[in-house]
């Protein structure tokens, strides 16, 4: 779809409101061959537009934030191999880059504060860093405030225990953990609040890439607790944003 | 602990007032031998009490259902016999119950409306009705505005989108699927609030009882969606409780 | 089995022609020592020879090909790697080589046009391409019309729909998709044609590579539906253009 | 939607021709509360309804029979036991049973054969014969020409190979084995025709309830195969018929 | 081998004390036809004989049984059906038994205390009790002083800190939990003495009967922990036993 | 086929003998509609006719039954359920019946004894006794010499190694074992005939019905050992026949 | 053990025939600190000393072979490195080496054809040779007649039965397939000798790196049919000259 | 936690012995941004301070280490790298390092004994080391007396018998293995002591990484056995430290 062509419909009263509103209403999103990029959200909420680059080749990843950054809007991309940032640096220069987490920023557009409250990014461990940071820049860059506390996993309870203030503040919790995955379990018991429990791919043998604490965490005790894939540190921080904007 | 003990003493000033409060926060459970019973959440936010009955013994199921009884509060059985039931309703008139689902319900005080919106459950089939029976009673008994749109599944899509209204208006969607499990990606491709998936155990064959539709909803590219245990109505409905109520 | 020679009896009356044809029934290879080559096929229907490169020498390779063409007949190559591509451009300057989805053609006839109606290839998302274009391009060199719909996942439902011609003009359709691999059962619910779902590997996680799509899949609640491996795009292709050729 | 309603007022001129094609065309269902019967395929192509009974309580299979005889249609009852057709009789003395299969039949017209050719059912052993049977009265039911050939296994190769001639007449071969389930392959290496393969849950011990067979199936190294779920007889006559019906 | 000629010759002289200990440290089991009777352990150190009685008849129960007994050492019988106790107790008086971990008991000689310390048994759920007395009692007729805690899983962890001091008064720790196993975590993180993991089947869905706490706790990130077999309270009860009696 | 007429056309020449024999090396199979039956091994070598009888209803086995008898061979039924054979007793006395094994026994020849040397059937465990057993009369009814030795497994090494000279005078072994599966790589590292391994599904939990034995015994660091499906006692007794008849 | 004392003390008369002929029974191994090398089997029976080389350092297999070639016995490696080959080559320049296989081989001494019949090693298609060739040169050199019949896979029915006489010469038949693994089921239905199966990791997708083709190898519904590791050539070809060396 | 000015507090009365108490039993810990250091276990029973090291950045681990390093104790670091090791070499001259196991040693003080006898670790085979001597190199650096068995896997059951006595001596024994693992249960059969089972990855096809072996380990039918992770040589070497010091 022309979205271009259809405004200007609109402008020369080539089509009523009406027809035009439910045309939008269906095909917001551009044809461009390999891709049918979706202005979906971001039209509607002012989220940014969110491109999953692994798997698609520079060129691809580059005619889509092309097409994107013509918009105006913010771009967030994950999964970014470094290699693939230098070159959208050489054309953007406003890009930003985190190297753990792999996350792209092209920020065209001040972010407002949407949220209601805190969205707090807990870790087991060191090693759960990179989802954990994934996680953490989908949320800013959603438009809120966001705090993390690392490295408490359940095995040196004491730890947790010690930060609790900081999980009785928070409105939404994302509880990223590899290893056994016990981490949201204990949380959960400590707060009433929703709580997203991420397992990640750190741990070995037994571990299975993360099936071991995707298992644990699916069947936790706590209650108000779900999960999202392995290692899908984007989908936490975009749900924890959506909750955390609910009027 | 015994809180009867505990409160005399604040009242006979045998106990600071800032003592008992730390006390109080630290041990909200009662010890009855086989069973630590953790009145935590319904003193702080009014919740119901909640028993997972499967696996219990009827004795024990009646002497923590007498325990919880005797503080007033409301209760809610999960996974209850029929047989546990009938002996429930001899000594608790006002118990009541879903065949389907298997809920128990004894309410010994109104429930408060503390949802914010309206909760939609929806299923993908007529077999997936007990698990999502699971989660609308639970929202229900928990003080939340509950809908239900049931046998949408996406093979028939136009049965779904013919009832957009009901998902667009709905502030969170729980999405109960068995079989290949792709009803929460088609809703959270349509709707900006939380969809919490529940794979069901419906199917036969490489469903593998209920590992078929979960892995589908892990995996699923539709953002804003998390995943509860395969059959796991009750905590789907006491997650989407929680975010309906947050303020 | 020397099938010049037996030619040649029978042209000579040195064998009569239903034991020949017996023969012919029975004993359509070649035997080369480190392969027996199938003429079966292309010899009955006009289809090319194809070679399933992955894990054979290039040696291999090149004299397979070389048998081949001696024939005349056209040859399909499938997950040719591009260093081996290189070499046999070298020998058969006619090779055409897809870098996206490794297909190799030689093509040293005409290829005619079997097909009743048109083959539709869909894609969930741009990173299934590959494995889309391994079912193109089989399809085409098997004497099909082929039509591509590429990047219309189910979680943005109306990009399918806007496309909804293109699916209700196909005679045969193969949906190829990952992640959550829902395509197939959106698809099989809006048409009445059959369907050839291809899950991919593409994903990660509990994608298990291509385990979760495969899965979904054949639990399938869409009638008109079945699944071919992991990444089989030629297989998916060969089959819709067997379909497609049937009387 | 009132289908009747819808109908009425076209017939007073209500609403335009156009209009009510389109109502038609995107919602042939009829809401009965715990379901929405899908009249979609039956109303467009003489298919019988179907309804998959397992996991439904008897009244509501009974409802639905019920809503689907109103229209006088064919009905095609899946996985039925035989305690609910015993009920089902009572009411509708035409109803007719196969007690392996569990295959439920009430014909309320003349069923239309449209098929192009003959469906070829093919067991590997007499353990089959429940899931076989299902895809044979399915493809029946469906209008179809189909004929059956049991107990033909690959590890007795003279029992297929002397029947030969019933594999070359098929338009459409359906394979169904448990065990090793290599009865595809060897049939897919015979003929040029699509064939559908079905793994049966018969076996045990590494079987795993049919996985094996499954897994065989998908990695046939024969062409123009695909497959259905584990015992999963309706779908394949349900696509073998669908096939066989294209023009 | 027959250890009473055996004796009978050492007393007789028959035999160098020399070459009947050789004989009696590798052959000390009888031979009873369908079973080996191994007195190994009882001899040695003064264990019970130990039967696992799942999948023996109870006529094989009863003559096993009756070889022990002769030797009037104690008997333990794990996994023994209400019925088969019924019939052992007639003929054994002093037979015991505890119908939730299905224990048997034959006390025939006073149990010497043996152990060094306390061995403590912890549960997460009070479904877990079964497997958890299996361990209780088996430790207890190894001649331990044995204690329980129970029902104090880590979703509500004050609990488990409530009781910190039964925790740090442990020589060994026994910790048994089903759910997503996270309780030997928690633990393993407070003491400094070896801690026993037991998965339990207890949970449904994603639990996969016991898999899901088996690869936690396999996973755990607390060290000193080691894991045995889902639901073997027996084996964690014997190798408890086994630890605390070190010298 | 029908073998009476072919062999009175032999009988009058109305056939060649050579013809004759071509369609019996082809075709010795008798279709009785559910079942073609194979005589193809009892016919050539003396073996019993077998009927894996689980999964067929007593009808068809009778007829089976009927068949195989009138031909006056031998007839062995494995997982034959005890009512099925007190069907058969009435109509064939002689019909002899393990109900560890439920191995059913019609004896209508003598049977030879082809084997060159012994066959040993060895156990872990008396639970393993039901797989062994029909293991031990597949072997004994196709003609061999075979020894029992029961209940040695790797736990109480000196329980088998006291039995060494069973095992180093059998010509063939089958080791069957339940739980970890370790007894055929000790037996392999004690011997220089070929053993065959029968994982078996006793165990409980983390053997998942077999699986941890199956899995082990493939992995045997012993040589000389192959592994049959779990609990495949026939296969095991079949292959060491044929194995022991080898000239 | 020093061997070498042992025989001196023989020589010296320090030691009785029977005592050294005990020890000599119960340990022939040598100790050379990171291994305890076997030589066991070269000593009884003439086959040549064996080497697993994979995951041992190159300095470790050197030292091996040292040990071994010191007896003047064959050598045989498996998984051998060809970089390692090289080194070896160096110091023993009669040793061979099959790039295909990674066998290498060290030939100090004839070797004696021990076998009683001819070994077939049968593959489903060219990409199994590496596995193949692995299991013919272990039975080669381990004194047999073998013959090798390659790329007969059962989607090509034909390529087999054409070969159908070499399948019947065989004493023990190596069926080797990747893919669905059917090969064995096909071949155990043709002949009365041992079929040692063994499925390859050649495949892709569901094909999980050779688990489909063992579990239809275990799921055979042919008799006479044992299965060995995914890839173990050297076990399958060990095996089968154990069972072509028995008297 | 600054723990200097928490000790400065106590000296100079700022805080009461008893609240500086309290506070050192909860927050041993310290925060240094990325890491939370947990002290707890080197202050309290002398054990060295332990890094997991993979998956952290080579900054990370030497920024641990420096804080470890300024409080004088021990540090041990597991799975680090070579190239790691040389950095911090150059840093820390007192550094050792095992590349087969690849575990790092700084001793800043002397090691005192505290074990109360003798840890014995066995190995399966030569591929084992790598994992035996993490678990060789953890108890030595915790004070204990170590000795090591390696390649006496059961296939060879004389190996491991000639070595009895080592068996015999030991206090606690950690049995690595690799392929089917048995190891553990024969040793468990022929002591009384504690074994803690270590499965390793080594092996390939149906091993599935180690799995094979750890199914058989946690399935062994002998008593006072336990198992920890795939590989996990440090937790058994931790875990034998912790028994082998109990009082």
């Amino acid at each position: 779809m022309d979205l271009e062509k259809l405004l200007n419909d609109v402008k020369n009263s080539n089509i009523e409101i009406e027809d035009a509103l439910e045309k939008l209403k269906d095909l917001p999103f551009e044809d461009i061959g390999y891709a049918h990029i979706d202005h979906h959200r971001s039209i509607r909420n002012g989220y940014p537009e969110v491109i999953y680059c692994k798997g698609k080749s520079d060129d691809h990843i580059l005619g889509i934030i092309e097409r994107m950054n013509e918009k105006g809007s913010n771009i967030l991309g994950t999964r970014c191999e470094k290699t693939t940032y230098d070159k959208i640096l050489k054309l953007y220069p406003n890009a930003e880059y985190d190297e753990l987490s792999k996350i792209l920023r092209i920020k065209n557009e001040e972010i407002k504060d949407q949220g209601k409250g805190t969205i707090l990014i807990v870790t087991g461990g060191t090693s759960d860093i990179p989802v954990a940071n994934e996680a953490y820049y989908t949320a800013l860059f959603c438009g809120n405030k966001v705090e993390r506390l690392y490295d408490v996993g359940v095995a040196g309870i004491h730890r947790l225990l010690a930060n609790r203030h900081m999980i009785e503040n928070a409105r939404v919790i994302v509880a990223v953990a590899g290893m056994e995955g016990a981490l949201p379990s204990v949380i959960g018991g400590l707060v009433d609040v929703p709580v997203i429990a991420v397992p990640t791919s750190v741990g070995y043998g037994a571990n299975f890439d993360g099936l071991a604490p995707l298992l644990a965490m699916l069947n936790s005790c706590a209650s108000g607790i779900s999960v999202v894939n392995i290692d899908n540190g984007f989908g936490a921080g975009y749900l924890a944003s959506t909750i955390n904007k609910l009027k």
